[in-house]
């Protein structure tokens, strides 16, 4: 607004800045100069399925027998191309620098996988469907089944995990993980797209809640807000880096509640129909139908460090 | 870009999900065809009371005291139109299916409950001060009450939690449920528009903080993030179902500060004047002027299952 | 859409509403009448200091070695002008009231404060990329450093947190307070500005992470979802208002790891190398090298006042 | 940005304005409050009309016969539904001041005549298809008839006036003129949507091109830009009004080709095919087969009062 | 999509075009760095004007005599803001070189002159609201004055050309110019802002016209489209330059009516209730209460030159 | 908003329109399901293109030595890209149905003239800047150049036919009459990129006129709104068609001046330094150095068929 002057430490820091010295580590290349993949377009590829899955829920559209085949036939394209020029994207992110594989073929294993993801929609929603009912069982303060599927995070989260797990069944790279972080931005629930999770599922509040890369959930499990299904340490190779696709996160069998805080590290075994307490730390088995409490706290009766 | 073909699994999985036995579980019907109660409408109605409550801090205009007289004529009558459309809305929601209800007289209750809501923005603008007080004087880094109101999450999460009661206190439905899911998506707070909660409440960071729906919390309570304020298992009806209403959250009194992660569970009473330390879980009465914490941890000497 | 009346209590509303003593406490009033800070400014700035950052992962542009310079040398000289605008916001802000300093003044101590943080961006640039180094090398899970800059929450409230604390240490108010908000709010990571915060830093999942205003972190720290970094009770002044600027976090030396909900408070010493197991609750010093965990939860043989 | 005092002339001009006195002139009442049709849904309108009538040129959909039918259905149906609201709106606009008509009625009225509307699709499209191949037959530098769809306003202005005509002559108000005046300020071709124009139309350029009310043109007619079918003076009755609906615009008939600039003025009729040459004033009877021009311009030889 | 390559022609390119040789005589530089005027702002504040003139024909609100004040405050505050910045930057863009003038001195004149157009906003009302009486009167295609003011092109040029004039007499540099031009791109009606125009003034539809620099239109005047009331040649100083500000353009007294396509030029005077006939040509003096038509065309008898 | 129900017009209507028989006229089928050209994306093109060739008079950027290389770097990629995707979709579009020609081969093609394009920009520029001068000398209401370029809508037509003429030579289809159709629909003025026009070239007001796509304009040529240079009736080919290609618009040598309305037609010469009068009808030779008027309009002694 008022006289701007050109500092000379602008120009300084701009050389800096554009020296390849300074940029090298944290500067991406594309293989074939492909876009990177779109946050937006992502966030209108779930738009887009929350509708086709959920008609009525979302979207601008109201819905009637006689033209919801008419919705679904628009919805399903685009999102289709969509999906075709994301995972497209993703698979140049991933093999970025190999510049030996021709576009062209990059392009039509894209398209092929966005077919065969668009053929998982009718068991996706079926699937879901399932996670809502046991919302809405699971919640004394649940209205309907619609103000489940309209209002609660875990829908949003849980529809967000299956189409990424679905994508990531179907070798996309990238893509499915930067679907879930969407949901974990939205919610505060982090899945992890590699991870496998039966019907039923269900997660109340949910802020906080993590579930690692090759945790196994079953049936009918609940969890509530914060959480965890982790790993502890894990084992480096000779270099250092740490060795990549190990099973370290728990398994959950059918059945089991896990309260609010609790964290379970670990290729542990949570048995069928356990039930977890909140704020305890799990390291070890649980055999099915335990009950796991943390230890009853103490009062205090004196003054520990100049109190809390 | 490149040739798109039109894979034949397209119109396969659009014909599936156009099947009635498909979609019926999970596809809304409205009332009247009124539309879904909007987002993003009601993001505007959240906007909008925040610039009415706190003159100067949101939206875009420069306060004096020559022209507020008229900003706040233009934004209540904003606001009242938005919410009789949004309290319409939330009505029809709740009542799908039930057509024998005139659809003017559902317009004329969305008038009547929208025209007593703004008859409280005085008395809630009054309760949120005192919230705001009870931030700044509580947090050491608080620099004036000005950036308390500007910046913390905390004042979001109450103004959309005192809003949404007051909603609900007159009976709307949905509507103050999604304004509470709006905060929680930003704030990462979930406070159920029906828990009840006195004047001089602050939440300190607040991230997976989460007040269940028959919470009752006195004056002057202080919670720290990731303290959960929950229900235990609930009893269920004769066909399975859990029976709605049952007060099953803590009552907490006056003058409680509860630290970081600690869980409450089920109808208990926590005493005026306690102070709950962070990651305990208590399942029982507290008495007033209690001070709790956990069970010292322990050092481990040994590697317990290759270590943590 | 129907016939809106204008209730009469609208008027009444409003003219509480206008009536100074029920605006004044929380009504803003600005020195030099100077707009407030600009939250939608503020994202572009951060959008604009991670493209510049990270050539190529946000941002629209394709970056080719011929180009960089000149994205560099735009986007460089925008995200100045921006910052110059903003911490002028900002300094009127917290002055407001004292109308004697001249707007010109503050203005030339903005322009100053903007040139000397934009000379810092290479800086920033290299300590951000030993961050993204450590997340690499820290997660089995990570396929690419390309994978963790462009989808780790972690990364995006780090690089928040590096922008504003170099701000809060060149003087710069309410500011990197907002800006560390907007991560707080993206990723429920809320690290103040004020922590000091050595190299190779990485949080995992990191939901619910507080990292209070006077913690002092040494390089090669990594901390999981949950953890708190916190304060215990603080002295007041006479007066009953708490004391500013005391250190009252923990300081947390190298090598440290932390895991989930665990929750550390006061102005203790977690020693070098030391691994604090999840969900405990820490207000005592730890020497260097220890193990911390949770005592072993309890099996329940009985039920617990109705169970969880 | 510097510092605005609030001048007291402000307040005053506002008291001025706000007196009924000042405004009851030029201020709208609506009849039922409902909104004044809508410049932004009328456009809507428009693009999803031109979209349905000429497949692939405009939206955003690649056209192909496994799913064209998907788009039209959508389309077909928003269309549908923004145009009650914009035919109630209109009726509402017309009739203010009665109060005496029910809501309900009105609305009906508007959903029946949106209904016949789109039933005249098909035959809108067919006579714009007329319209395409005679502006491709007449214009040496078309390349392609998908050049003069996509690029001539010519096209745009046929396809608003046919439109408009559609929605005029099936009773609907204030609509229609709105149509034709978004394509008179888009392409500076003002035809009255009361005129009848018949099939194989066209108009080079158009710019300033104006078709008044009640004007008659046949099949064939081509119209170059600047070209008037005007009225002459027009009768008032008592109160010195003009008298309304009479026919006071030319009658064109088949095969007639008018050049730029011309003015016809007049209930006159040019008879088939005539040619009517530049910049003429016409205000008589033309027989057909006619050939009328300008007097041929003189060559000054003098300087007329100091010359051009 | 595919591969980009960085053509070295790019690169010789921008080097040319950053060469002070080749920018300086199209490149704007700005006094004190002030912007430039703002179109999109000026675009708002002709709206927000329309808005304040003729209440619930334009902007969103619907009007009742309840809220009415508060609309106009807010409006006429908001829009007395943009047009205290429009017109800095205006008096900044006209004296660009000159560095002598204080930033604040110009800024008080735009704060004087904005107040003082505010001031003149109810007359401006009175005077347009006869321009609408005349353009309904005049017109028998009209149904309502309503439609007039929401649908006619004229009205939205003579309230740009009396709100430009308005400025301009204030003595407010390019900004009426900007303004005039705005509505001349929007109804092809171009009228500057320096004519003086008379009461109960109508263009009927409008596309062509032209109104120049110093014409002078009485009370009561009619135009039809493409009339053009311009200049004949101009002198010249001594060096070539056209002497600025000499009246050249007509003066047209009170009730006459041009037909389509008029031109009439030089400073001659078309006298008080005169009729001029369409596509004539007139550079003398008219007398009061004359009719002036064109010659009679001919009818061709022979084919002149291939035929038209 | 009240009760839809969905006619079953609507079904019949939806079923007519996609019946191939109904569609296959209007429709457009793409090559390689290339996209249609962009309209939105050439309005960037044009915009950045003003904002390269005038420095500091369009976009948002302040100009000044030390960053106008940087911003002429970012703009000129940025243009070069979006025209690279606009000619590859003019080249489809032009072509389609001729599936032979490989996408890649097309591809290299719209890479290689948007490189030529670029080279040509310093010459644009320095050719526009002459015609600024034009319009400036010329125009006795024109208070600075800077005036000329912000405000002249003459400056932006000549700038989008110069464009749309460069990139017509370099064999580019379809794109050119984009541009120019822009600048028609924004200004009036509708220039063929076809046509051949020399520097120092202006026109005034503009609104109308017309430049046939065979016509050739020499040096210091000014024409006033309305004015074609337009073609007489053209011959056909044995099948009825007009041939393409013919001369058939107006030949006008340096130093003419062109009056309002008139209309030139055919491919005469108008010689060097004549003047043609407003309104006249042209369709023969004019010798250098002459001055055309239109026949002097009667004056009407009596009423000619019920009066104008």
């Amino acid at each position: 607004m008022t006289s701007y002057k050109y500092p000379k430490e602008l120009k300084k820091a701009i050389d800096e800045l554009a020296n390849e010295s300074s940029y090298q580590s944290v500067c991406h290349r594309h293989l074939h100069n492909q876009p990177m993949p779109s946050t937006q377009q992502l966030k209108e590829i779930v738009d887009l399925l929350r509708e086709i899955i959920f008609p009525g829920y979302f979207g601008h559209s109201e819905v009637r027998c006689e033209s919801i085949h008419y919705y679904l036939g628009v919805n399903t394209e685009r999102v289709f191309h969509l999906l075709v020029d994301q995972i497209h994207a993703g698979l140049c992110f991933s093999c970025s620098g190999d510049e030996s594989i021709p576009s062209m073929e990059i392009r039509n294993q894209a398209f092929d996988m966005a077919t065969r993801f668009v053929a998982c929609l009718p068991e996706l929603r079926r699937k879901l469907s399932t996670d809502v009912e046991a919302a809405f069982l699971g919640d004394p303060a649940a209205q309907s089944r619609g103000e489940v599927i309209f209002c609660y995070p875990a829908i949003r989260a849980i529809t967000n995990y299956r189409i990424a797990h679905a994508l990531l069944t179907l070798g996309v790279p990238l893509i499915p993980r930067m679907i879930s972080e969407m949901a974990h931005s939205e919610t505060g629930i982090d899945i992890h797209p590699n991870a496998q999770i039966g019907e039923s599922f269900t997660i109340d509040h949910g802020t906080g809640v993590v579930i690692g890369a090759t945790s196994i959930i079953g049936k009918n499990v609940k969890l509530f807000q914060g959480v965890t299904l982790g790993a502890k340490s894990f084992p480096l190779d000779e270099n250092g880096n740490p060795i990549k696709g190990i099973p370290r996160h728990p398994i959950v069998q059918d059945d089991v509640i896990i309260y609010a805080q609790a964290t379970i590290l670990g290729r542990i075994t949570v048995g069928a129909g356990s039930t977890i307490g909140g704020n305890v730390w799990v390291t070890n088995n649980v055999p099915p139908g335990s009950k796991i409490v943390q230890f009853k706290p103490k009062e205090m009766l004196y003054s520990d460090g100049g109190g809390i």
